[in-house]
């Protein structure tokens, strides 16, 4: 039999400490998304190479706002600051118990947790999703020896998940696409110039189907919150394309009063 | 000085066996949104005459879904099944403490909670808005001794709010109202038959500004989630307006999809 490794320092805390340190029975998940390459990812983790994926999710502690605590996560994961960050649901079923992926955390370390223990009670867990620049930051792996990745969407159903988080990334991308419909998207997944095609390339991303080219353009720039800029695209065979940039105001108003403008 | 009331079998269970039956620090809280007279209304309860005004809420049983306790309360307070029910904010704020409004419920029946009593804990609470059909229900009492009424929402800025009660209305009103910018409304504050005019004023009362008429009909048409009748409106001194019911499958699909149809 092969020695356990040793329990790392941030587990040990939680171990010892967790329950003191942190509300009970409160966590938050967070589906991250990035855009790269025409493909929508979405940063999983490996916990502990289990070959179980999950999201980065985390704790609130006992005198932390619970949107300062999904910061705090997606900070701790990603480095930055300044995220599009949307709470989206809460995952309230009593099923979804997190205790036997605590438990399995910790058993790869030969430690035990005590029946008791405030990891094995039910947890209720508050999503959020956030959109980040693909190209802005490296993935950094984290103190309890997971692997961090970015994963296309196109084979998450390749996936085995750990426990229910398969119905968080299910019900992330969902919110991501109803938000289409009615709020603008984009800043924060595309570089600050971009081109017509390349916006176009990541709806249809999203929605996974394709658009007609003239309807997106005429949809697009029907909402006003677009500046063309007296800039093309250099190389490439075809005709240079225009690049375009968000226009900062309009864009806030209509994540505010919806694409179509208030009443 | 006077006995106090004895306290209700309702609060002496939560009292002895709270920390036994419910989740820890979790709570929900419900706007119930009603339409009346021209005037949008909100369910609230004064706590056993306190003079401090609330939203009904409750809490999460140990083996019981968090959108199925939101139900639970919603229909011990109006009776009422099948309502629209939208989760729409968690409040986790540190210092939403409501151990002086749990403490002030119990102290006026003479009983003093222990000083590590569950109730006197941080709880996070999730919040969800209803809308239900006005004319379809009676208010009843609940029995924690608390007054529940119809305050119109132009009358909440006199009242006094327990906690911070008041921006959970507030929050919730807000979400109202974005919702109108992309997701029909109506289908569960209107009765089943209603005027352009009666649908208009209920716009104008969620977004207390008027509106142009025939704006409002056009835009309103345009959705096509609305059945013309052959039918109007009897009585009253002009021109019998025409009535209309919503178109149930395009309502539905407008509430997935948005009024602006999807990409």
């Amino acid at each position: 039999m092969s020695k356990s490794p040793s329990l790392p320092a941030s587990l040990k805390q939680l171990l010892i400490k967790g329950d003191e340190l942190f509300l009970p029975g409160i966590s938050v998940d967070c589906v991250i998304f990035g855009f790269h390459e025409n493909s929508l990812k979405i940063l999983l983790l490996d916990i502990a190479d289990s070959n179980k994926w999950s999201v980065p999710g985390g704790f609130v502690l006992k005198n932390e706002d619970i949107d300062a605590a999904a910061y705090r996560v997606l900070k701790e994961r990603t480095g930055l600051k300044d995220i599009f960050l949307q709470q989206f649901n809460v995952f309230g079923q009593p099923n979804r118990i997190e205790a036997s992926a605590h438990k399995a955390t910790f058993e790869q370390y030969g430690t035990k947790l005590s029946k008791d223990h405030w990891l094995l009670q039910r947890f209720v867990s508050a999503g959020y999703y956030a959109l980040i620049d693909y190209t802005n930051f490296t993935v950094q792996n984290d103190s309890f020896n997971s692997l961090n990745s970015w994963i296309g969407i196109e084979h998450l159903s390749k996936l085995s998940f750990d426990h229910d988080h398969d119905s968080i990334v299910k019900k992330a991308l969902e919110s991501l696409r109803t938000q289409l419909a009615y709020l603008p998207i984009g800043k924060n997944l595309l570089p600050k110039k971009f081109t017509m095609p390349e916006l176009q390339k990541l709806y249809e991303t999203i929605l996974n189907k394709p658009l007609d080219r003239r309807n997106f353009q005429r949809k697009m720039l029907s909402f006003g919150i677009l500046n063309k800029l007296n800039e093309t695209r250099k190389g490439g065979a075809h005709k240079a394309p225009y690049l375009y940039t968000f226009n900062d105001k309009k864009y806030q108003k209509a994540l505010k009063d919806g694409l179509y403008g208030s009443w």
